[in-house]
């Protein structure tokens, strides 16, 4: 079985193609700049690089030139497109009605509609995505892979507010947490590593990547992530704040006369390390900069190391212990120096890195001596990989 | 010396009279409804109290009926208000130009009144209080004890938001902290308790009242809290929502059509266990809705201490350990229940509560077994005894 895995951001796709007998990567690649000009990269597994600048208007332009591309004589997989046997998309928010992935159906598409208010941003595209999908791919069989779903094991203490509970009954208003397939992936991962059912382990996942969240997985399922309502809250991030006094925000919106978008711009585009630093949302930008001196750039450094090292804290306590800690994501996956500095904080749980695997980047390695009391990894997030799995199994009847 | 403390709320004053010779509280009351109708309490060591119901217009009458109280030859402990060597005041906001208490000048009120505008409900009442005591009491000097002057320690990692620097350099918008006094004060009880200097512990300091916050106490300084900009931060509160996704809180602002004022309130005094309850702010009263079995009460009750104990677990990373926690401030030192529940989650620290120790009230006292590896106290606050202290030390010259 071939699926295809979809993920649509608002001007942007990418794309991977995976037959699922050997889960090998037939083709991957992104359009880019939808809606501007137009870029597709595409990348076929022993295969040249294949890049063309190509008017992209929209979606539906995106996924026939991802389609081409795939079909391409000389760059494509595949000879027809009967066989792509299924499409897994990735949506991001699934709100409180699904705790896994879903058979695309009128239904859930009414869902994915519905949750637009709590994901403005990337519902609206990935809806388009699974539209063009069905109107080109008319009777392929489509999964919906959310990014909430994995925490919809929280309890009620991690995920309510205190507010008044007014605004939960009425709209919603609670912890959701974002990155799910990710946490998910590298969780299990990690007790494969560990040799250790996942039922019996309390793990803690970083997803450091420009977007970040830190997640309590214990007994194999999400008790309690840093991300709430929407991405924003929890670490500080490439341009996110993260957590913030709410009062704060109100007084700035005071100060400066701010609408509550222009507000959430602020706090969305314009803060976390690169506010902070003033140099760049790129921790390898800022990390140079810190080496050449810049202030800034280094207590934007310092900051996000502090407050994902309290984030792995307060999940100690949540679960009473830890097991395993894991980093994925861009910036967990290959920045030794920001494990470094995250797990300095952390020797009261007998952490003890070896400095030669926490060199490595990008690769599945335990990072600490054999003695560590707790261990640490470094694990490559596959997000499309799991995508791909739950497209197979609902698509066969397994789940 | 005798020295008066005086404590100012926008419609209340505390007050007590303490002479430092062997800090004896001589006498101590409240004035209430100050500009509604007036009531005074009034209670005098080894007499019997006092209660007036009286018209106190404004902070002035308050304060002429507390001398007159101290005055009177039935429930007075003074005979002339020359007795009265030296007035502390406590003030709320010292923004962050006070790091500690300081003789009152015309330069230290227009400290005072310019941080009216990052405490807007308790500065100005403060003021007052200094204004109409310098009016009754013509040169007695008078000392303001900051409640965010302790935390001035904090590193820039701890104090500085992930938002555009800019709002830092131009509104001085940062984590301040509160409750100073307090944490300062158990903090230095415990290390007197534990026989051994403050210089070598790391503490951590839980005052659980109505308004709450944690505190990581290293070698005697305070390095992160977890209240803000504003007291509204942090653990979740009697009315007060702790920390919640500051998209949440714009996301309700467009759904409710609410300014930020209207917002500010809500999150201020409809939110916290109130809010998640819908019983009552006082915590005697939702755990009795608990015992009644109101699913509410319980869940407000449990998403209280979880949050409490996850925040407890963050300092632990920030100091990278702990020798000791401390519970204080009302709830903190006589709910038993609420103590048992938060260290249920900190098994991992090697906390054994000693249940009948634990079962103490508004009594300094350790209450983990002989064995725990991390020791964990009641201890009640004082923050009055502080502020005569520093207003002694001051007066005196001696720093």
């Amino acid at each position: 079985m071939k699926v295809l895995v979809i993920n649509c951001g608002s001007s942007s796709l990418k794309y991977q193609l995976i037959d699922m007998e050997n889960e090998e990567v037939l083709a991957k690649g992104l359009c880019e700049r939808i809606g501007i000009d137009g870029k597709l990269k595409h990348e076929a597994t022993g295969k040249d690089k294949y890049l063309v600048n190509i008017t992209l208007n929209d979606h539906n332009d995106a996924i026939k030139a991802v389609l081409d591309a795939l079909l391409d004589s000389e760059h494509g997989v595949i000879r027809d497109m009967n066989e792509i046997d299924a499409v897994g998309h990735r949506v991001a928010h699934g709100g409180d009605h699904f705790d896994k992935s879903a058979l695309i159906t009128p239904n859930v598409k009414e869902y994915i509609t519905k949750y637009i208010e709590l994901a403005p941003l990337h519902n609206p595209a990935n809806l388009t995505g699974i539209e063009v999908c069905e109107k080109l791919m008319p009777g392929v069989p489509m999964v919906a892979v959310f990014d909430t779903a994995f925490h919809q094991t929280m309890p009620e203490k991690a995920y309510l507010y205190a507010i008044p509970y007014k605004y939960y009954e009425k709209y919603k208003v609670r912890k959701y947490g974002f990155h799910g397939t990710s946490h998910m992936y590298v969780s299990q991962e990690c007790a494969k590593l560990m040799n250790t059912p996942i039922e019996n382990l309390k793990l803690i996942t970083c997803h450091l990547g420009n977007g970040g969240s830190v997640t309590a997985v214990q007994n194999g399922v999400s008790i309690d992530t840093s991300m709430g309502f929407t991405p924003l809250d929890g670490i500080a991030m490439g341009t996110r704040s993260g957590s913030i006094d709410a009062a704060a925000v109100l007084y700035l919106m005071k100060k400066e006369n701010l609408t509550t978008d222009e507000m959430d711009t602020i706090l969305n585009k314009e803060s976390g390390v690169y506010g902070l630093s003033g140099v760049s949302s790129d921790f390898r930008d800022i990390e140079d900069a810190e080496i050449e001196g810049n202030k800034r750039a280094e207590v934007a450094l310092e900051t996000f190391a502090y407050r994902v090292a309290k984030t792995v804290g307060e999940y100690v306590a949540t679960m009473n212990g830890v097991d395993a800690i894991v980093f994925t994501a861009g910036l967990g996956e290959n920045s030794g120096p920001t494990r470094q500095i995250i797990c300095s904080y952390l020797g009261y749980l007998g952490i003890e890195l070896n400095s030669y695997r926490n060199s490595v980047r990008g690769k599945a390695v335990e990072i600490t001596t054999k003695q560590s009391k707790t261990k640490v990894f470094v694990i490559p997030t596959n997000e499309e990989l799991v995508i791909a799995r739950d497209t197979r199994n609902i698509v066969s009847g397994v789940e």
